[in-house]
């Protein structure tokens, strides 16, 4: 049966280049909900959404339209483009989804409802302090181990629910042609809190977060057309959302739910997108290690400008490309101001819209 | 069939008050090992060991002959005694087990060889520096995900590994008063490293190591006999290696193997040995999380005695108790380089003896 939990507080972001066939196995989980579909490249295209889906739809021109010249903040001929879909939306949760991904089932044979899985982990709170050896304490039948300090087990409020993938997994170019044959079968029943401190390579494909919580965080920069670098997007996201998190106080989780990933991308393809990425990151991940954000940052607003200004001033010198970047981080921030004045930073304790 | 991988680099350390008959169970993994059974109590007890295992025990009068005044180090009525084994072990490895854990079973039915899984955990790497997605990268089926650092993929030498437990979880005296029938079915089929900088609550139930690389910081503490406290043995230096550890570049996993843990111990008796260690926790685990280590620690006993330091200068306003437990370090420590003289901090890097 179809379940629809926040069915009017969340929003299913689809990213996409063609007719979203994929949808139809997705029907008995997605049709309570409203999708936000974000058509990537030729925007005279015509894409295809079965019937029976309530939806919008946002191609080049509804974006150029919309955001007028802070449209060049969103990338174009690359799936970072969804990040718009994130701005237009006017709910707290987004669930963000790859048009490749089925839905998978766990080894008993049963479905895997997704976004269940997503907004149960978004609304149970999150361990960033202190590591629980059995993973997710609230989960039904676990709890904090022995050691596990009390003024910790309340945890703090959960802002992005990171799923995986079952079939083919998120490889980068050189490991997907070093392994062509790989495939992820392993179905690992937990889910976990990363903790504070601690960076990860957070996929976009199986993606759910709280848009109040941390939606002006998850910018997915420029990528694709025009620019030096691909599939990086969410990988960039992710950095940039731990390190607010956790000068926040927000939790991120990893782990259920699995979708089932169908198809790998072309090595080649993804090798020139990643390639200066690959260089790139051995300098950004030392950079986000080392970021402190003063304390008069209260919202993620603020934490995510001054993120920009130090991208200026230490990632420049890798590559003029963060220059951009940097500028293109504020653009968004104004961006989505303009069209959430009430937005996200209003809803934090100490927040200033 | 038994595999005896390290047959000649592993001691399996049982602390006990009662007959070995749990050791049925575990004969066809266990049996080509050497086991160092520390008996605990009344050393006038005659403690039986099943035919076939090859072993040496040693009871309190042993300890009290071979470690003369310093034997006060050493725990008496507290599963704590176990680490007098690790002492007088000449193995490179550790595999230390409680005598009510027996083998457990995964999904599909198969008896799991616990020790295999620790050997294995040991002898690959960990990755504390970034966290992984799809859990240890280097385990068959699995790699590093898009966006992890090629420069830190060749990992850190392990150092310890925790094992979990199904059936009867690790809890503390209050939980097990509040879900008394809770039991643990689910086997969360990963490996993990523990990041750098987070703190773990490490149960000794099911527990290996490197004795060379973080041996003489597995002290287990003054617990039960004339202390205040017990149930914090397995804590305090879970506590202890994970600060070492992360100072000296070495990484801690989690997760398989898992035992099957038959009895749960008497939550009110737990709760009298643990009531002092709920209030202490939550000063003593703010005080691991900001211990810093000077650089010229360079060896697992060089960072023991700096640490024994601190917690003599900032927990002895917590109680009296851990100006004793800090003296009880140093003691430990001299205790370990008597009985172990090229011991294990000659054989790091900028090792001194």
């Amino acid at each position: 049966m179809a379940s629809s939990l926040l069915k009017d507080e969340l929003d299913i972001v689809i990213p996409t280049i063609r007719n979203l066939d994929f949808l139809e196995m997705w029907r008995p989980f997605f049709q309570p909900y409203h999708l936000i579909i974000v058509q990537d490249g030729d925007p005279s295209k015509t894409i295809k959404v079965p019937e029976g889906f309530d939806y919008e739809l946002y191609n080049r021109n509804d974006i150029n339209r919309i955001l007028g010249p802070r449209a060049n903040c969103i990338s174009f001929k690359d799936s970072a483009c969804r990040c718009f879909g994130y701005m237009v939306s006017k709910k707290k949760y987004i669930f963000t989804i790859d048009d490749d991904c089925f839905v998978a089932s766990d080894p008993s044979g049963k479905q895997i409802n997704a976004l269940a899985q997503h907004i149960k982990n978004l609304l149970c709170p999150s361990t960033p302090f202190f590591f629980n050896t059995l993973y997710d304490p609230y989960r039904d039948g676990a709890d904090f181990v022995r050691g596990y300090p009390f003024s910790l087990r309340e945890g703090v409020p959960t802002a992005v629910s990171h799923g995986l993938w079952l079939n083919i997994p998120d490889y980068d170019a050189p490991t997907q042609l070093v392994k062509p044959l790989e495939r992820n079968t392993r179905f690992v029943d937990a889910v976990l809190t990363i903790p504070k401190g601690t960076l990860f390579p957070m996929c976009g494909m199986n993606l759910a977060f709280d848009r109040d919580l941390i939606g002006p965080a998850m910018y997915f920069g420029l990528m694709g057309d025009g620019q030096p670098i691909g599939r990086y997007d969410d990988m960039w996201a992710g950095w940039c959302i731990k390190v607010i998190c956790d000068h926040l106080g927000l939790g991120v989780k990893t782990g259920l739910p699995y979708i089932y990933h169908s198809k790998a991308s072309n090595p080649f393809v993804n090798l020139r997108k990643e390639y200066k990425g690959i260089f790139w990151q051995e300098d950004i991940i030392p950079f986000f290690q080392q970021v402190i954000l003063p304390k008069d940052c209260t919202t993620v607003q603020k934490c995510y400008i001054e993120l920009a200004k130090q991208v200026k001033d230490k990632l420049s010198k890798v590559d003029p490309y963060f220059d951009k970047l940097a500028d293109a981080m504020v653009t968004w921030i104004e961006a989505w101001d303009d069209l959430n004045p009430t937005g996200a930073s209003a809803k934090l304790p100490n927040g200033k819209a």
